[in-house]
């Protein structure tokens, strides 16, 4: 558990989080896959959930780096923090399966809710507004944040990418609790974490991902944000 | 009048526009002011709309550089490009009473509907989707793409500031009209136009001004978004 303390005022004083369980849901896709191996290649105790627990023990062998592999339910109860990682197709059904084993964790929500036609991709609307506020309507006992939407998958998986250069946007109703998802995206190198709002603007952030595959197709890039002026 | 040939298939490859003419309407206000002393700067013939055709001629001396002040109506008539940075609450009167004017023209729309209350900025969902689809769906004679959403209306009007380190996001269905935009932005120092996708996909880069209003007040800056890994 973190501590509840207010973050300091230097928005750059960030909680020592080498302590932290990270578990990742959905950790057999290709962004789980890559959080995770970049977060347990910067020495963080990592693990990855799956529903069948044994082809998330195949995946974290292939990862290395002292991952586990897990059934989310023990993935989520053997966490601090836990990125969820699932496709949009099955959030909401996962994280209302997950509710006991999700209480009281610090939960990060990384879904981009996306449809896609032959007019390439475009956000889709939940109803909550955005996956990180499903999350939060599910997870009542839960600390929910939003962050690592941007990121590719194809990069975060590559072991000769040393450097990521991105900026992480975090979002959260929580100070300390969005510190503690900062904390953990600056461990991985290249990338800051910065809070960016309250999780009524994560929309946006999660929509974005549809305009950086627009920008991927079109310069053939796997594009990333960084805030500048910071 | 822009050219109508498809653009080269390389995405750097943006065309001529030194001989342009640029007008902005909502040219009076911070963001108006600022979008065309850098064009202005940047060598491009410039002028500014405002409904009172006195006031934006005040604003065009303070400015300089060459920039014209006229009511709307003929601002829009006299420009190739037109870039619309009027408050949000009179984009939709503003456009239809100039459908006429700008019928032909290209149009840039760069206006992000935001709501403001205790919590802070977040963003408005206009009936249309955005307010670059509103400009389309009022403007059916128009070529309308949408940019220069991100831009710190403070930095944009300081001459003590030579260089804005962001990237500009250009939306926009015609891939010549939306290198023409990126053009533009790229005359100004330390700006690159970046395509980046349909107008459908503009909503979420309009309402991402929220998040960056949101990193404004912790981290005490004006922050832009530069896309990497191009």
């Amino acid at each position: 558990m973190t501590s509840h303390k207010p973050a300091a005022t230097d928005p750059w004083d960030l909680p020592d989080v080498s302590g932290l369980a990270v578990g990742v849901l959905g950790g057999t896709g290709d962004q789980g896959r890559g959080l995770a191996y970049r977060l347990a290649v910067a020495g963080q105790r990592v693990s990855i959930g799956s529903r069948a627990a044994e082809r998330a023990v195949a995946a974290a062998e292939e990862i290395g780096h002292g991952v586990r592999g897990l059934d989310n339910a023990t993935c989520a109860r053997e966490s601090d923090v836990v990125i969820v990682a699932v496709p949009w197709e099955g959030h909401a059904a996962t994280l209302t399966s997950l509710r006991a084993e999700l209480a009281g964790k610090l939960v990060v929500d990384c879904v981009n809710p996306l449809g896609f036609d032959k007019k390439g991709p475009h956000p889709l609307v939940p109803d909550e507004g955005s996956a990180a506020e499903q999350a939060a309507a599910l997870l009542p006992e839960s600390r929910v944040t939003a962050a690592f939407h941007h990121l590719s998958a194809v990069l975060l998986q590559d072991p000769a990418v040393e450097k990521i250069e991105t900026d992480v946007m975090v979002l959260g109703e929580d100070r300390a609790d969005c510190a503690t998802v900062q904390a953990l995206a600056g461990l991985i190198p290249g990338m800051r974490g910065i809070f960016s709002g309250r999780l009524r603007n994560a929309h946006q952030v999660e929509a974005l991902t549809a305009n950086l595959i627009a920008v991927n197709r079109r310069y053939k890039t796997h594009a990333g944000v960084r805030l500048t002026g910071l």
